[in-house]
């Protein structure tokens, strides 16, 4: 027999019984029933009781072994009793006799349960990863990572998509984020960097004439902590096509993570339709460029009701240049509890309020309530109530101003109503395309215009494009999000060389600059660069959605924690005076 | 119609004809028949012969292209002459005329042509990769690595595998080859750094509870260059599972590698049979851990024909104690000519010289000739003739000392020998295991006693094999080698911590050793660790023997060159003073 199992623990069932058996696993509770040892044994693939009654030649040896040991046993597999079987437990109809036992790894006293649903801090279960992942939750969302990656690589390669490893260790390149640095021992005071993305190395290998490639790659970024994002790597989906339009990546990705939503969601409803949405209109009507489409919710501009009227608030704010004011529909939401309630959220958001209306019953029939509704009269509230398609029982919430200083509150605002009135579709999965990014925006603190994306994307209208207002230029860039979460964003590249210099040129940056920064790129488009275009797609976010988690960690193996340490491995540690010696390096006191 | 393509330069034949088309590609040359333009358009799928005559609107236009620009063309489609059909290209049916072109990306003169078989320096072709990756042997290679990688990770999957991803920033590992450190910004004076191999990881994914784990996983040893190695990362198929034997991970991992070299093997004979031989036998039969077996010389121990014999330098050797004399068997190599071929072969590698025997027609039939033969006298060359196997043509080469100091040029002679005697099967992939390595070693310089291989493995015969001479302790560790190249190593591991701290003690470290250097894995092993093992595969090794290779850069998209630069992307550079203080370093003099 096996030294270590004839069976895992989720193999048996009534064609075993009388069968002589070996098991090994972890004993994941013990039970004593009036002297008979009961031990949940516990493997990767599932459960099987096991039992000593006293009359077991190993009894003394079983009454030892405490929870989490990882033992062998060897047993006869016998039936239970009608009464006892377990439907929920493939092994559920049976259980085995120990005749013998083997210590394999004694455990320590637990830090950490792996039995039940207690909830310990994160640093503890950071520490102790190796306990935290034996739990059924952990063990589940790593197999569907496992899972999903693998599933999006056979239908990238059933796309005719190749799978190429970029370098891991390679130039700095200054692409938004911080680079981490890898200093060289070969060549004193020069550092290597690990890469942002492999957006350089991608662009190069359709430079070099592979029409399609992907890659499930790792991606470094030396970030300051925040929950929703791993301080040190992530991973993408990173693809890239060549003689491709926007339209073609649109193709060629949706059914991609559609299928993958499909298979991975749990029965969820998965959008078909990925409507396209100008980043404008995504602004105007959703108040975010990542809107959350199973929200019905779409804001509206209603500025010409209050133009003039007798709110005067917002008649004197329309006079200013570019303010608007921006309702947001509320069907059903036409109480004055739930108003004050919104009113007060905007209030807490760092809003002065939002002001409202809403339509209940009347003496004579319907009439619209709230404040507002009296300043400017019941001609102007009915033309705004027609507008919006609202009716009793409905509210509308309005904000006004310039749309930066507004918008942001106001799309979070729509997420609360859609939620609170359960207009907010649950168990769907909605995607929309968010498109016609514009090419720069401009530093509020600053003025300075820079790239609002990465600096690599084509300008839709070519060179000249870039002869007029550079924050009217939109690029062929675009965003997938997904249930209000950005899952992908990609573009069609800039390839020419002449539009590349003159797009940086807007941004500040001499030839000399872009030369500098991006040499290998620059020169490769020299050499009969084609048209090219493609996207990156977070894996460790699209996990998270379809695990339903909030926090990325949930879904990494092993996550540094938020001060971008791993205290179960030790990392960071102070490296040796040899280490340092070898790398030219001085660490020097901060003052 | 798209705006790049109808078609790619792979798909039209005959059926085509008469259809208009639109393709884009690459000129991968230009000919001028007689006023008309040939131009071979080429895309990463194939070649299409487009041409232009003097009637073709942009007759003009297609007179300017050159070598590697990136066009679109529309044209229409033509069957060629029955006498002009290229039956070696899928689409040498046909040809298209071209009615519009639209130049997508020009090139300047180029440092490197695409086209043809010209040899180009290393450095020219690493500096300009995007041009060197679109010569037809390349795109091969990158292809055929893709599709081995795609077909490992197939094969592991459905071997009940599953893909995990560990981390890339982790902690410092002294496990033998310098680690590559990264400086953390958030905790300034400390290093993290990129691991060597998941080797910790997969073993805590296994005290996890994920019972069969593998990877594609980028590894990472800051090395001196070398022709056969990458200077900074490289990549394995990493694998472990718990409850295992060695006889397990074999039975596992043979199925996988063989199903590979048979689907990417070009036809050659893929051996079914893995011998297992003893680390002790293939130094013996081979002179090497790992042996070429496609040359079916085996060595022999022939001492006890020299023991006191007339060849004095043999006899006064045998004197001293653990020497020996080792004979290579030459079949076939029976002329002084190639004897002493051999023989300046070993004095090139530094030895004094090997002596020989051959064995030829003379007057009475079979003689044995050569300067040994004399020596020694007739029964004893008789002696050993026999015990080899030789006859009428065949010689044998003798080499004498303690194995250590002659063992590894008598290995690199015998390949000499199988080759030169054509004795060494070409087309063929023949693989072994070597089994039973030491666990320890003695180092010659210092006499220090360290691990062979890495320190994780199980000692044959448990912690009592370690009250011994630890020389003597054999390592549940193997190799696996294909056609004379190492292609993988691996090993039970050692779960036990006791175990685990005396074996580190006899190589010099104290369990406060232990614990700082492998904290992260040893407290894991006091909370129920599984009896485990696993291997490595080297993956860039692997392509290498398929694609016939010996430069490991041939196999890889964007390698460094020896000096571990990456010309093409200026890696690695000077960083800023703000990263640099961002980091709290200073860059020291070297004197």
């Amino acid at each position: 027999m096996h030294p270590f199992r004839s069976h895992t623990c989720a193999d048996l069932n009534k064609s075993n019984v009388g069968e002589t058996v070996r098991l090994s696993g972890w004993v994941h509770r013990v039970r004593d029933h009036g002297g008979v040892l009961f031990i949940d044994l516990r493997d990767h693939y599932g459960m099987t009781q096991v039992l000593a009654d006293p009359d077991s030649p190993v009894f003394s040896q079983v009454e030892k072994v405490r929870s989490e040991w990882c033992i062998r046993i060897d047993g006869a597999v016998k039936a239970r009793d009608e009464s006892l079987i377990n439907p929920r437990l493939p092994t559920g109809e049976i259980e085995v006799y120990i005749r013998d036992i083997e210590v394999l790894g004694a455990a320590q006293e637990l830090p950490l349960m792996v039995f039940g649903d207690q909830e310990y801090p994160e640093e503890t279960r950071l520490r102790y990863r190796y306990l935290d992942l034996r739990r059924e939750a952990m063990q589940q969302k790593m197999m569907l990572r496992s899972d999903v990656v693998a599933s999006i690589r056979r239908r990238m390669w059933d796309q005719g998509f190749r799978e190429f490893q970029t370098p891991i260790i390679t130039a700095s390149s200054p692409e938004g984020a911080r680079d981490f640095l890898v200093p060289s021992r070969l060549h004193p005071g020069k550092f290597y960097a690990l890469p942002q993305a492999p957006q350089q190395f991608k662009q190069l290998l359709m430079v070099s004439g592979f029409d399609k490639y992907f890659q499930i790659a790792p991606c470094f970024r030396d970030e300051d902590p925040r929950a929703d994002r791993s301080p040190t790597d992530f991973y993408q989906l990173d693809m890239e096509m060549s003689f491709v339009t926007q339209a073609d990546v649109f193709d060629t990705v949706q059914p991609v993570l559609e299928g993958v939503f499909e298979e991975f969601g749990g029965g969820h409803k998965v959008d078909k339709h990925w409507p396209q949405i100008r980043f404008a209109d995504a602004m105007k009507w959703y108040g975010t460029d990542k809107p959350d489409l199973r929200n019905p919710i779409k804001m509206q501009d209603v500025s010409d009701h209050f133009r003039g009227s007798g709110f005067a608030i917002f008649a004197k704010l329309l006079e200013q240049d570019r303010t608007e004011i921006r309702a947001i529909p509320a069907p059903g939401g036409g109480s004055r509890k739930f108003c004050d309630r919104m009113n007060s959220y905007a209030q807490k958001e760092g809003l002065p309020g939002m002001g409202y209306i809403f339509w209940r019953d009347g003496e004579n029939g319907m009439e619209a309530a709230g404040p507002l509704a009296k300043n400017i009269g019941p001609e102007r509230t009915e033309a705004i109530r027609s507008q919006l398609g609202l009716g009793k029982g409905d509210a509308a919430f309005f904000l006004g101003g310039k749309p930066s200083a507004f918008e942001a509150v106001a799309g979070r605002a729509r997420n609360v109503i859609g939620e609170e009135l359960n207009l907010t579709e649950q168990n769907r999965f909605a995607f929309c395309w968010v498109v016609d990014f514009p090419l720069y925006e401009k530093d509020d603190e600053t003025g300075a215009i820079d790239f609002s994306h990465n600096p690599f994307s084509m300008p839709q209208g070519g060179i000249e494009a870039l002869d007029g207002d550079p924050l009217e230029v939109l690029g062929y860039q675009y965003d997938c999000s997904c249930n209000g979460y950005e899952i992908l964003s990609g573009a069609i590249r800039n390839h020419r060389p002449e539009i590349m210099f003159k797009a940086f040129s807007l941004a500040g940056y001499s030839e000399d600059d872009v030369r500098a920064r991006f040499g290998g790129m620059v020169s490769a488009f020299q050499y009969g660069a084609p048209p090219h275009g493609g996207c990156a797609a977070g894996i460790d976010r699209i996990v998270m959605l379809l695990a339903d988690e909030s926090n990325i960690r949930e879904v990494i193996l092993f996550p540094m924690n938020q001060r971008a340490e791993d205290l179960m491995m030790g990392a960071p540690s102070e490296p040796t005076n040899e280490q340092l010696r070898d790398l030219s390096l001085r660490v020097i006191d901060q003052e």
